[in-house]
């Protein structure tokens, strides 16, 4: 009999539609390394600098110059931003609608000066890099008083949205926080002020305790397939230690969540033939107070706790999950995790 | 500059990107019709009534026998349904997870007897036996204490999620109230509180003035782009008359939906070149009271409008927007709709 699932983060009904059960060879996805692609004529690779617009951040080699080569990580905006930075925030009304204008960043994290690498092949001290490239961008925009939120995301093959295939992430800054992240606040303030716990971390020790979800831990991180599982082999990575904001973590964690991450893509890439997937990195509004930021009160903030939802693109989104917000998934999320932990 | 638009039916915001400002030829969409696809093999023509399950309900010939020929309007339950129609619904917890059983409808409508006939191409008084189809199928569920909801839609073409070509719609009834309609439930019951007027009504009221974003009106029904358009060329089909429930429409104003229908899917035909696309009806839910149900209290529901939800399958979703709830749409909803409106 299939079953309906809520998230207790989102509120979120999920039908796990066993009727329907598919493992991981009756996906028959493309490889999203398979992408028709002209390296010759990529402007993401090292020496193509002159490509595109003049770098933001890059981690590279003390004598080499911005710009140029010599650097493994290189932040750029994006060229075909879909918010833009210079401006002011309007806001206006025009009868029962609301608008804002459209300010915000758009930027591009390049993740290797190698055209042919994927995240899953890296070796872990390059994802690391790729860490601090995002903690870079975060505490640096979310100064920008005119942001509520700086979303990172990464889209990895075509069929999840990627338009160029040297790997890459993206990060958009907003002037409003996004309404899953909005959603996900209010559920985890509504559960602390009821229970003086994190719903989050009273999630971890829960599946920490079952297992049956678990895909991955190490001394700082755990990684288990969610019980209301959206998709097919969805996963979330979260930290063990409670913090509201992803450039909260202390910079000894981030070894161990390279670790994490290299461990868990690979994991994916060998059960699902290297699937197309989205990952996002889930953490607290810009105004949430936290240690070492002007507005702190000297209290640590409970409503959140950050993550990443790794998501593989393996099924098609169709009328009735546009039209009702419920998600229909073939695979229950403990054989998910149980494919996932066997692989290796 | 781009625009973020805020929508007062769901609260979402949606980034109208003009940069990247896209008109119908830019799309490079397969056409919905060029879907692979033996027509001597599919379950739904007429005369292959054996092998699918028994038919619920349909339209046809006084002389012709269930299961049979004769149909013009057929209605079976799905050979797959994600959710099983016997049991109970029992709902239990595990820590701070809740579930359900999957309890639930789920049908096949379809839509003509004829293998390679679209909506678009239905005569009108087919497309009224549709909606005919639809309203049995509703009022019949909704009677079933154990659904909350029963949510109508259509999938057209294979990158919309159809697996059949065969015209057809699905209904699933579920023992919840899918969150987006909850959502738009919740919004229109407070401005209802608040102002003593239909949110829905007021909306209509604005686009009718404004004009920018119309596509088309009969005496019975209006379409336009919404004004937070999430996806290029997404168009609403709205009863000008209040209605909470689809089922409440009066049969004389069923031939002028057919050819509200007729007409929108016609001009997305032509101006997108047949592309793949879903649409939802977003109804009420059933303990909505209404005039006829026994628990009616003798007042018109005001806090819901019901209307269907036209989304052609453009543009890919990638990880910001399932990171964010927040969409980047590339083509303004006053373009969209001029191209729509002057395509016939």
């Amino acid at each position: 009999m299939p079953e309906l699932r809520k998230c207790p983060i989102t509120d979120r009904w999920v039908v796990i539609s066993t009727e329907r059960g598919r493992r991981p060879t009756d996906f028959s996805t493309p490889s999203a390394a398979g992408v028709a692609d002209d390296a010759s004529k990529c402007p993401l690779c090292e020496g193509k600098e002159d490509k595109t617009p003049h770098e933001i951040v890059a981690w590279r080699r003390t004598d080499s110059q911005p710009d140029k080569p010599g650097w493994q990580v290189r932040v750029i905006p994006n060229k075909f931003p879909a918010l833009v930075i210079e401006g002011d925030v309007n806001r206006s009304g025009m009868g029962i609608f609301d608008m804002m204008s459209g300010i915000g960043a758009h930027e591009v994290i390049v993740e290797t000066p190698s055209h042919n690498v994927t995240l899953a092949d890296m070796p872990e001290e390059s994802i690391e890099k790729l860490l601090w490239a995002y903690k870079q961008r975060i505490t640096d925009l979310e100064k920008d008083k005119r942001f509520r939120y700086v979303l990172i995301f990464k889209n990895y093959g075509s069929a999840a949205g990627a338009s160029l295939s040297h790997a890459h992430s993206q990060l958009i800054a907003t002037p409003i926080t996004p309404r899953y992240v909005k959603m996900e606040l209010h559920n985890s303030r509504v559960y602390f002020q009821e229970k003086e716990r994190c719903l989050f971390c009273d999630m971890i020790r829960q599946e920490l305790g079952q297992g049956e979800r678990l895909i991955y831990e190490n001394e700082y991180f755990v990684v288990f397939a969610p019980f209301a599982s959206r998709f097919p082999f969805e996963n979330w990575i979260f930290p063990r230690r409670h913090h509201a904001g992803f450039q909260d973590m202390p910079d000894e964690e981030r070894a161990q969540l390279a670790r994490c991450m290299k461990d868990v893509l690979t994991r994916l890439k060998k059960t699902l033939n290297d699937p197309p997937f989205n990952y996002v990195l889930h953490t607290a509004p810009n105004a949430v107070p936290r240690p070492g930021k002007p507005d702190y009160w000297g209290t640590i903030s409970y409503d959140y706790h950050w993550h990443i939802e790794i998501i593989p693109r393996l099924t098609k989104q169709a009328g009735f999950e546009w039209g009702s917000g419920l998600y229909i998934n073939p695979t229950s999320p403990e054989e998910a995790a149980k494919y996932l932990r066997e692989i290796m």
